[in-house]
């Protein structure tokens, strides 16, 4: 075990991190691609200043909390990548954000358009559209009426941006980014022929950036890259290399062909897509299978021969889903060649509002 | 909306959590059993403190940390329901809590229960024995020779334990009840064979409560009753009238067939079992499905002809399951006749280790 803590917990290799940050950055650049992070992944402050120095425009985060997270941390260029519904308790919070930082938000209909103008006037804002993941976003080809409705409502209109999450399934990051970029395109095109600017056209996902290239798209705004995930090692846009967090646990009981781990749902996260071999994997027992999992016991299987660890042992295990798991711990804790180095705030965990 | 604070939020009735205390209080009082309530449902000491004076005879705890957080806010009869593992770091805080408050633990192997007596010379402890869930726990006719070890190591055996979390399946209550008594009256008697104290058996589970009676059986272990949730609404072991926590979400977009709510699995949890029929319910729209969760946005569906809710409108929603969404917030803001009287932190949030 690298570090003497309590398990389970949180545990970031920061020159697996920075090669990740680096190689995303490098990958945007040569591409002629504007990086902005998704922030919701690692919710830390420290991380996303590494972001900005390696050459990332600005963040993407979620919600009005973590923008103002992220803007107390120094941050000043926020783009809160959702259709935003200022409710009367977010209307003063937003508009002090706006007069701290460079501060865009999106819409997808003209009613929240009309609300949003009416709450903060002059905001920036891109329009969302539906690329196939069918949450929220408005057809791409409606995106024009929007941005007229946003712009009459006294937004100042950017440009569009979609999040092809349905890129999240087997094989599907190609077709997903064909989605993207056509859904993209008609957008940015219906926004320009209303006479209005589409300069921003921001699409995102970690599984879709190897594939995201210039035209029409402008900006790409993944998340999970820094960490990796299970995920990700499970749909081939990651390998082991890449997995720059694991939870330490630790092995508490043993059946006969068994292992129990003090990780559990509180802190690995229950995501679990239908194509998951399971909840989780384990780097150092790539054939091991995490087949049940508790609120703080997680039921791990080894390949019949395979020596069971012993009571006691340490465990590494990557999370299904990173975003996840950070946001149910107080703090990453660094390590370099095995040695505690740091240990990180999670600056924005729970930052739900 | 009852209570003006920014969305998503966890808002509990407190007239619905106190009948819910009073009933299962009362049951476990009229059939002879003694309730020592499990604190990872609601993480609050409020709530406990309540729950003790309502009569249980101590609280259930998961984690080490939970122990600590409780004994921190009064709790004084604590039993960690885990068969805890005593590495170094462990080792002088369980120790400290000893001291501290009246402690107990579980094991379910002579092996861990050598080291825990290393550990934690005297402590007392409860054998763990698996009734069916298949997680951990030993065979129940082996919970003798785990006792015998647990004494040799200088631990303090006083009786049985098991969880019959199989009984979180359609009709599978009665039979996972059945299934626990056995395992119980197996295991008690194996360790009042060996000579051994048996006098606490303690089972568990809110499904199964309403079904257990006294013998074997001395004590249970119910958790999810004080609030209710989304499973227990589909297994039928609770009803709507039972429901003392929802999320509060406001519809931040809208589809011809659909809206999206801000709420996602970042307040609601990723929990799903597979027999949910999707990701919580809704009290006000009881044939309302969340077919889609993201992390912050859940996609909710209506019958055919239902109007949808407006853009801004709030929904309430029950999470799937609500240890999980506790887990996941720093407060309980508590309402009483749709008025807010009060905001409880969630103390032992995050509490894994």
């Amino acid at each position: 075990m690298p570090v003497d803590l309590p398990t389970p917990f949180l545990c970031v290799d920061v020159d697996v991190l920075e090669a990740n940050l680096r190689a995303m950055a490098a990958g945007a650049a040569a591409r002629g691609l504007a990086l902005r992070p998704h922030a919701k992944t690692h919710k830390c402050v420290r991380i996303a200043r590494r972001q900005m120095a390696l050459g990332a425009k600005g963040l993407t985060v979620a919600t009005v909390r973590e923008a103002e997270v992220f803007a107390d941390g120094g941050l000043d260029d926020l783009f809160i990548a959702y259709p935003v519904w200022p409710s009367p308790q977010q209307t003063a919070r937003l508009r002090a954000l706006a007069r701290r930082v460079a501060l865009r938000a999106g819409v997808d209909s003209a009613e929240s358009a009309a609300a949003l103008g009416r709450a903060v006037p002059g905001l920036e804002v891109l329009v969302e559209v539906d690329s196939g993941h069918h949450r929220s976003g408005a057809e791409p080809g409606r995106a024009g009426e929007i941005a007229v409705a946003a712009q009459a409502a006294g937004l100042r209109v950017r440009g569009v941006f979609t999040f092809p999450g349905h890129a999240y399934g087997p094989q599907r990051q190609r077709s997903a980014q064909e989605d993207e970029s056509t859904a993209l395109a008609t957008a940015a095109a219906s926004v320009a022929a209303a006479g209005l600017d589409a300069g921003v056209v921001s699409g995102g996902s970690t599984p879709t950036a190897a594939l995201t290239t210039a035209g029409p798209i402008t900006e790409m705004r993944p998340g999970l890259y820094v960490f990796g995930d299970a995920q990700q090692i499970e749909l081939g846009t990651a390998d082991w290399s890449q997995i720059a967090m694991t939870v330490a646990s630790t092995v508490v009981s043993r059946r006969a062909d068994r292992v129990i781990v003090d990780a559990g749902s509180k802190i690995l996260g229950a995501d679990r897509q239908p194509w998951a071999t399971g909840h989780g994997r384990l780097p150092d027992h790539p054939d091991a299978r995490i087949v049940a999992l508790s609120e703080h016991h997680a039921t791990v299987t080894l390949p019949d021969g395979t020596p069971l660890p012993a009571l006691g042992d340490t465990l590494q295990i990557v999370p299904n889903h990173a975003c996840a798991a950070v946001n149910l711990a107080d703090e990453l804790i660094v390590v370099s060649g095995g040695e505690l180095v740091d240990r990180w705030p999670v600056d924005a965990r729970g930052a739900n509002t």
